[in-house]
């Protein structure tokens, strides 16, 4: 999984009508530094749309899942979804 | 999934039969920047060949997904596809 | 899917026996810049080592896909493939 | 598989609950050099979050293995689950 | 796949049970020249920890899998394997 924070959401009126139901949300991947503090990951290496599961919102810090096991989480395993939002973190601890 | 724009097509005559009868596009991955506006990404990291579940077109911001999601969300999961269209933006916002 | 030419090949005695009959080219991946021309993906990202599903042969422009999709693609789904020829390019658009 | 050593951890209360009894570490990739020495790969790349199914604790080298395999190798392959630690390191040899 | 050259090996005492009677094995990615040369890839990229399903040795150029195809390939295909090596390279061509 990665960390990520929720930055903003797509809106697509045409879609697959399996991800129908769905928030469509944008994450931007978050990386702890040497102190625990959270660095962001600018570009397409840290950018991706999402959907979400636990009722994440707008400027959360999250843990999300990408590929096989983001569809095999989100529903009946079906849709056509590759990340999926699966936890909103407390507290991140580096040592 | 990754926001793509629909920037050309393959076309393939020679192919897995599997394959016949989708429509193969180019997608450039963009990448939100601050503001919402879409950056887009060049080169190999940006660049894929997808099919269209969703009748997208050449110029269109899309939603797409990538990997064995692509696969199981194309027909009946068997073709050789690895990356799909899978919705229509209307609107990407960043806050 | 990615685009493709196929630059060489690996010959191996030694192997899983489910790869027997299996022709393994290399492969470097082409990406097409603002007028359609394919421009070549050196290095790691570029380059792997794919079965050919297609008959394709050394210098051919191609589609090929990747991880779970080749290996579902080929045969029985159960060989050790995660890249996959399974298509010969005509025409490369971008508009 | 990927050598790692774990540097932190994450808290998350609310998480989808296929994840609850499972430890959440932070996870810095390292790379041998020449010398057989282990390097830190600092970054998105070489960061991420997994589950620890073998007793791994902080400052510990480990393995661990992605995607669908740490989610198949996890409990009843069902958790939204694409990272996990599967052994922990008592040697590295580079020759 | 990928081609590589098995550069050193990892023991692991405690770990998961379906690890075990399992060689891991730490392999660099090789990429050809434009001659057929191998060069080695540096760093995270090229670098991984992978099991051996031919008999394959320190020193020796093989060709390696990824991802749930490594899974699939080795024993019933539940171990924790993401990374497999399926073949002892003879010969590498590039025209």
């Amino acid at each position: 999984m990665k960390i990520g924070k929720v930055i903003g959401n797509v809106v697509a009126t045409r879609k697959d009508e399996r991800l129908v139901g769905y928030k469509l949300l944008i994450i931007r991947e978050m990386v702890p530094d040497g102190t625990g503090s959270l660095q962001s990951v600018e570009g397409a290496v840290g950018t991706s749309v999402v959907v979400d599961l636990v009722g994440a919102g707008v400027g959360e810090m999250v843990i999300f899942c990408s590929g096989s096991t983001a569809r095999a989480s989100a529903g009946d395993g079906r849709a056509p979804i590759d990340g999926a939002i699966v936890g909103i973190i407390d507290t991140v601890d580096v040592y």
